[in-house]
């Protein structure tokens, strides 16, 4: 059993888990390779694909996947995102312990969205994990993967740092802008389904989502409580299943309905 | 060992593995989050991605994928498929207990085809594995995958439904219409290779479907036994690794040489 | 602890892992079914999916990937491949013993480029191991699969062939042809993020790389350490994390920038 001291902010005991937050995509032999280093250095871990579809060098989009999905994995997780574009430069990796779990991602904001703010984070000591004759490109296999082998098995945690790493590059995710009765969000990304994710939190809209709705090229949609709400073909607003406001078209897709990307302006209006 | 009575058609014991089948893609972080949950509940679990880049709503061909995918399972095997147009709406979830394996699936037509006449089928009780806060929109994370964890941590099967199931939706995989020396057929899809997958069963066509040819686009094409019986290039038919009919082209893809697609309707002819 | 007999070029001990490599893509449940028949047959089995997306029947690209990637995977691995557009046909299936891994793949010439010269390579008893009622269309599923679990069961891989097979398909990866202060090399492939992997290893460029520089589109490009080192968007040649050389362009997609494909030929040229 967890005991209260082992459930401190810096503590962490493996459970033999480790996702992956990539851009490497899956036409290339990557992702295996960092399967392969991770499962040769520590046979027991168990390795969760989280996502490796996100676009090259998406940082935010790795934050939002990441900060939304850690919560369904268990206490001694440890998380591995490498999105990373100055990789090879002298760029830090952090190592972070945050409510039990760990996480191993570059210092380029992509961990600001996704730590608890007692969340104790370090600087990786990369000459201690690097494997022999480590690439200048390919950190996910040099480094983080070994790193991530090492916190499964065992190492402590705490320990690996090089000193405080307190100016680590802090962001957040976006949010929408409300004042009064109306309010102005961008469009995240567009999923599988061609639902739009808007940058706005269920709780930006007070008590009541469904006294909302969103404004998109000239038409006004309600905040309806899931997609059977709506008729066939419909569009509608809604808050998804990881609480941001979300528009999208009953068996339909509404990014190419409404022509929707990322980045893209809605306008959030109070119904009266 | 098994006993006799073990492997009665309501008997379901654990392997550990579970199989996911979804329309939910790689692009974004939810087959992911799914394998936390089970594996965050569930340990032991092994999980195997059949499929998740069902078309979005293509409740007809994750039925195919499954009815012909999990004869290679061991017995104890969970197969957990989510296409799920309905979701958050009142629709029930099915669990079945079929030769020994468990299926979790939307109450959509999916597991029509899937299931044997023996299956035994329960309304699974929602409320009693749904997640705390459980969303109307991503059933596979928060309903489907504690209820497959439950299944590999030895929940007795047949104890978890409300009451029997009987009338629930029945499907059938689409089937050649064969009148004499003549048929017809439509094209499930087209795979991978562009290989195009007709309804059509191997039976469908007699004892011997070498004598039989499919007339497409003006082309007579003769069943073979595999793509190398025919030259380099060459269309042909042939009975494909799942026992259904399939258009190929040697080293080429026939869904592109022939323009067809789903639903395309082809003629069969019984060679003299 | 491995002895030094146990280590000799035929031995081979099981450490459970098996890595996949096929042009299977995963639009379809091909490469599923195939794990569920090695873990049905071998639950102790972890499978690595190296990389499915090889493009159908592109065994140059799949030798790459495997020639490349083997090495970071530990001792007793089972690597299968299966870009097989001879399925069906008479073409044999090598098993290999190669530095403390076993190889599975069809003897057409996949395998040249991954073994080194000490490996002992024999032909499968195909009709040992093919499920009953194989297909000729799928021996992924039928033949490789169930012969991977065998190996991973711990069975004696140098009694499973049937005599040797010396005159297996050798082939080679492509390398840079250089002449005194000039060289001309092709174009392999793309890789995700744009960057174009040629057929040049670092060491055909002699001890010092960066003294090379190549000639595309009109382009010079110096080879440089590591995709920071060129400026935001501009382009640059680096030995890639396999040590092959290759075209990026930082930030960007070098295959778009250049219009760079397989097969295209490019200059190498000495700096003075």
């Amino acid at each position: 059993m967890r005991t209260q001291a082992d459930a401190g902010p810096g503590a962490f005991s493996t459970c033999g888990l480790v996702t992956l937050t990539t851009d490497f995509g899956l036409a290339d032999p990557y992702v295996g390779i960092v399967h392969g280093v991770i499962l040769g250095a520590s046979p027991r871990a168990r390795i969760v694909d989280l996502c490796h579809a996100i676009p090259p060098q998406d940082v935010a989009r790795a934050s939002f996947f990441l900060a939304h999905a850690r919560a369904y994995f268990p206490p001694g997780t440890v998380h591995v995102a490498v999105v990373d574009p100055g990789v090879g430069s002298r760029r830090r990796i952090l190592l972070a312990i945050d409510q039990g779990q760990a996480f191993l991602a570059p210092d380029n904001g992509l961990l600001g969205p996704v730590l608890s703010s007692t969340a104790r984070v370090r600087e990786l000591d990369v000459a201690r994990f690097a494997l022999p004759r480590a690439s200048r490109t390919f950190h996910g296999r040099d480094v983080f993967a070994p790193a991530a082998a090492a916190l499964v098995n065992g190492l402590d945690a705490l320990g690996v740092g090089t000193g405080p790493a307190l100016d680590f590059e802090r962001t957040e995710l976006p949010r929408a802008v409300v004042d009064g009765d109306t309010g102005e969000a961008r469009v995240l990304f567009a999923d599988r389904y061609g639902n739009v994710v808007l940058g706005v939190r269920a709780e930006d809209l007070g008590d009541d989502p469904s006294r909302w709705s969103v404004e998109v090229r000239g038409r006004s949609l309600r905040v309806l409580g899931t997609y059977a709400d709506a008729a066939p073909r419909e569009a509608l607003a809604l808050v998804d299943s990881f609480g941001s406001l979300e528009i999208a078209v009953r068996d339909g897709n509404a990014a190419e309905t409404f022509g929707l990307g990322s980045g893209d302006r809605v306008t959030l209006r109070r119904i009266r």
